[in-house]
C-alpha cells in the first residue's frame, strides 16, 4: 500500500466520500493488507466504504484472527452475507478456530446448502487434508470436446475455486486425470479430451495429514491438487494458496521452536502477556531444571575449584563452546531433514560427517584456547609455573565438548524424528542445556588428568 | 515416488526395456524427484530411458546443483537441446551459478535467438527481479474480444510460461492491466476485454531486489506478476514457482543463521567437509573470542570465588538462563519482523512487552532458584548458615539476567534491521554470548551486595 498516509488521513478526518473514492480503486489484496494494520474503529469504516464484492474478497484474504474479530464487529447482516459467500476451504479454516458457541451461532447463519457443505468439511479430522478441501471445482468427462469444456466452464465455472486445472472423472465420479487449462486452451476446439489426457496425475488422500499436501505441492508445480477417497472418488480439491498459508505457519512455528518457544499461533503483538509468559515459561523452566544439574555437577568438583580457583574462570567458556557447536549442528540437521536432503537412515553418514567437522572445529578452538592461556600467562604470569597444564586442560576440554556438542546436536533431531516427534524441538537452548552438564564433567576430568599433583 | 525400490531394482539389473516402460508412465515431477536421489551412473541411465519431452521437463525441475552436474555428464547434443528448450527464467537461474568458462561454453550452444534472450536476462543485476524474469507471456490489446484472445492463445500460447494470467498492453507496449484467464473463460465470446478489465494490477519493477517479488507474491494470490521498466513498458513476467524456490532457499538460510552457521548454499550432504568447517568455524571462532571475555570477567572476581567457592557452582546456571531467555526473545522478534507483524518503529512497544514478560519469566526462575538453594540446604546444610544470602544472590541474579536476556534478544534484531543487516544474524548463540559476560557481572555484583561481611 503506497498511500497509507493518505488513507490514514482520510480515516482520521472521517471523510467518507473521499474514503469511498480512494478504496474503489484498490485491489482486494491492498484492502486486506490495509485492514490487517487498522484498529477496530477504522476497520468498520473501511468495510462500510467498500462495495460488497470487494468486502467479500478482502475478508477472505485477512489473517484469521482478524476474520474472527470482524465476526463480532460487523453487523450481523453483513456477516451472514460474507460467510455464505466465502469459499468452503477458507470457511473451514475460519470455523475450526471458533469456540463451540461462536461456531454454532455462525453455522445457523448459513443457508441449508452451505451449512451442509461446512459441516461435511468440518467432519474430517483436524489437520487432515479434508479440512483444506473445497468441493468447488470443474469436473468433466473424457469424451467431451474442448468446445464442450469451454462452454461448460463459461456456464458453471463462476464458483469454481480455480479454473487453472480441470478434472476428468468417469461415470461413477472416479478421478481419471487432471489437466491444466493450458492444454485445453492450446488444443483445437473439436479435440476430444481423451486425445490430450495422459493419465498421469498426482492426488491427495482425504484422510492424510495436511503435511502430505505441503510436500505434494512442493514437488508439483500445480495451482491445485485433487483429493480422493479410498475408492478413488473425487471429493474435492486443495488449492495452492491454502497450502502456502499453512507452510508459512509451519515455518513460523519451526523458528519459534528453534528459539525454544512453544508455537505462539498468533501474531507477536496480539499474544496476551500471560499467554506469552506461559508459552515461554514452560520451556524456560524445563531448561532451567535441566541446567540445575550443572550446579550439582559443579558441587561434585567443589574441592578441585577450592584448590585451583583458576579452573572456575574457564567454565563459561567451555560450556558455551559445546552449546554453540551443538546449536550449529542441530540447525543444519533439522533443516536437512525437513528438506528431505537426509533421512533417518542416513544417521551414520551424518555422524561420520559431524565427527570429522567437529574434530576440525574443536581443534581450531583448542588452539585458540591454548594460545589465550599461554599468551596471557606470558604477559601477566596469572597462571603461574603450571600454566601449561591449565592450557592443556582448556584445549583438550574444548576439543571434547565441541565433539560432544556436534554429536548431540546432530543425533538428537534424528532421534526425535525416529520416535515420531518434531525434530525442531531439539532447539539451540535444549541442545546447549544437554551439552552443558557433560561439558563440565569433561572439563574437570581433563583438569584432574593434567593438573593432579601440581595445582590440584 | 511410491515404487522407488522397483526402479532401483531395474537400475541395478540394468534392465533398459523395463526401465523405459516404467518411466514412460511417470510425471516429470516424479522423474525429477527420482533423479535428485541417484548417483551419476543411474542418472545417465534414466535420462537415456525417457523420451525427449519428459527429459526436458524433468531437467527444469531438478535442483540446480544437479542441473550443473548433468551439463558435464550428458552428451553434448542432448545438453544443447535441453538448454535451448529451457524456459528463459529457469535458464538464468542455472547460468548465473556457472563458472565463467562453463557459462561461455554453454552460451555458444544456444541458437542466436535464445542466446540474445539469455544474455539480456543475465544483464540485469544479481538478485534483481530481472534475473527472475521470463519474456514468454501472452500480451493482448484491450479492444480484442474474448474469441480473439482464445484464438491468439491457441496459436501462440505454446511457449508462454503461464496461461493463467494474460497481459493487456497499449500500442506502445505499456502495461495496461493483467487479467486472470479465468475471467476470459467466464466471459461471453464476443465481449471486448476493455469491458472486463478493471485497471487494478500489481507489478514488479525490473531493477528491484528479488525480495520485493517474494513479498508481492505473498500478498497477491497470482500465478505470475508482470515486470515493467521505469516507463511502464512490459518487459516480462515472474512466475510463482521461481519465487517459491527462492523463498525456500531464504528460509533455509534463516534457519542456518539462527543456529549460528553461515548459509551453506548447498544440500547438507553435498557440502565438502573443508567448506563445512569454514562456514561453521568462522562463526564459532567469533563466538569463542567473545566468550573469552567471560574468562576475563571471571578473573576479575577470582578473589570472591576463592573466598566463597560455592559461588562458582551457580555460574553455568545463571549465564545459561540469560542465554535461553535471550534466544527465545530473538527468535520471536526475528520472525515477527520477517512477517511484518512489527516494524522498527515498534521498538518501544516491543521493549515494553518484553520487559513485562521478562519480569514474569525472571520471577518464575528466581523462585525456583531460591527454592533449590533453600531445600538443598535444608537437607544437606551444604551452604551453611548464610544460605539465605546465597539464595537471594541466585534469585536476584536470575531475575536480572533474564531481563537482560530479553532486552538484548528483542532489541538486537531490531537494531540489525535498522542498520540494514539481516535480523536473523542475531542468532541464539550470538545473543547467548552477548548476555554471558553481563550475566557474570550481574551475578557477582549481587553476591557482593548480599554476602559481603558474611561469606565474602
Amino acid at each position: 500500500m503506497k498511500a497509507t498516509s493518505e488513507i490514514l488521513a482520510l480515516l482520521e478526518s472521517r471523510n467518507k466520500t473521499g474514503l469511498k473514492e480512494y478504496l474503489a480503486d484498490c485491489m482486494p489484496e491492498e484492502i486486506a493488507d490495509l485492514l490487517n494494520h487498522l484498529d477496530e474503529d477504522s476497520l468498520l469504516m473501511v468495510f462500510k466504504a467498500i462495495d460488497r464484492e470487494l468486502a467479500f474478497a478482502s475478508y477472505e484474504l485477512l489473517d484469521i484472527n482478524f476474520q474472527i474479530a470482524l465476526l463480532d464487529l460487523l453487523p450481523n447482516k453483513l456477516v451472514t452475507l460474507i460467510i455464505n459467500d466465502m469459499s468452503p476451504d477458507k470457511r473451514t479454516a475460519l470455523f475450526q478456530e471458533l469456540s463451540n458457541e461462536m461456531l454454532n451461532k455462525h453455522l445457523k447463519l448459513l443457508t441449508i446448502n452451505e451449512r451442509s457443505v461446512a459441516l461435511h468439511l468440518l467432519g474430517y479430522p483436524e489437520n487432515s487434508i479434508g479440512r483444506l478441501m473445497t468441493p468447488d471445482y470443474i469436473a468433466v468427462k473424457a469424451d467431451w470436446t474442448v468446445t464442450d469444456v469451454l462452454n461448460y466452464i463459461r456456464k458453471y465455472g463462476e464458483n469454481s475455486e480455480t479454473l487453472d486445472v480441470i478434472y476428468i472423472i468417469d461415470e461413477r465420479g472416479k478421478l481419471v486425470d487432471d489437466i491444466k487449462v493450458r492444454e485445453i486452451l492450446l488444443a483445437e476446439p473439436n479435440t476430444h479430451l481423451k486425445e490430450i489426457i495422459n493419465g498421469r496425475y498426482t492426488f491427495l488422500s482425504v484422510l492424510d495429514d495436511e503435511e502430505v499436501a505441503i510436500h505434494a505441492f512442493n514437488k508439483n508445480n500445480r495451482a491445485a491438487l485433487p483429493v480422493i477417497d479410498k475408492s478413488g472418488l473425487l471429493l474435492g480439491i486443495v488449492t495452492m494458496d491454502d497450502v502456502l498459508r499453512l507452510s508459512k505457519e509451519e515455518y513460523t512455528e519451526d523458528i519459534q521452536k528453534l528459539g525454544g518457544v512453544e508455537a505462539l499461533e498468533e501474531p507477536y503483538m496480539d499474544v496476551p502477556i500471560p499467554t506469552m509468559i506461559r508459552k515461554r515459561g514452560l520451556v524456560l523452566v524445563i531448561l532451567f531444571v535441566g541446567e540445575l544439574l550443572t550446579a550439582t555437577a559443579m558441587a561434585h568438583f567443589e574441592d578441585e575449584i577450592a584448590r585451583a580457583v583458576v579452573l572456575a574462570l574457564f567454565v563459561p567458556l567451555i560450556v558455551s563452546s559445546g552449546g554453540n557447536s551443538g546449536s550449529q549442528a542441530a540447525s543444519l540437521i533439522i533443516r536437512a531433514l525437513a528438506l528431505g536432503e537426509i533421512t533417518i537412515k542416513d544417521w551414520f553418514k551424518v555422524l561420520r560427517r559431524e565427527l570429522i567437522s567437529g574434530f576440525g572445529l574443536g581443534l581450531l578452538l583448542s588452539l585458540i584456547g591454548f594460545a589465550r592461556v599461554g599468551i596471557w600467562n606470558y604477559f601477566t604470569h596469572a597462571y603461574g609455573p603450571h600454566w601449561m597444564g591449565l592450557a592443556a586442560t582448556v584445549s583438550f576440554s574444548l576439543l571434547g565438548v565441541v565433539l560432544w556438542g556436534v554429536i548431540m546436536g546432530s543425533m538428537l533431531p534424528i532421534i526425535l524424528k525416529k520416535i515420531g516427534a518434531d525434530p525442531a524441538t531439539s532447539s539451540a537452548p535444549f541442545v546447549a542445556t544437554l551439552v552443558d552438564v557433560t561439558g563440565l564433567v569433561i572439563y574437570f576430568t581433563f583438569a584432574l588428568f593434567f593438573l593432579k599433583g601440581t595445582i590440584l
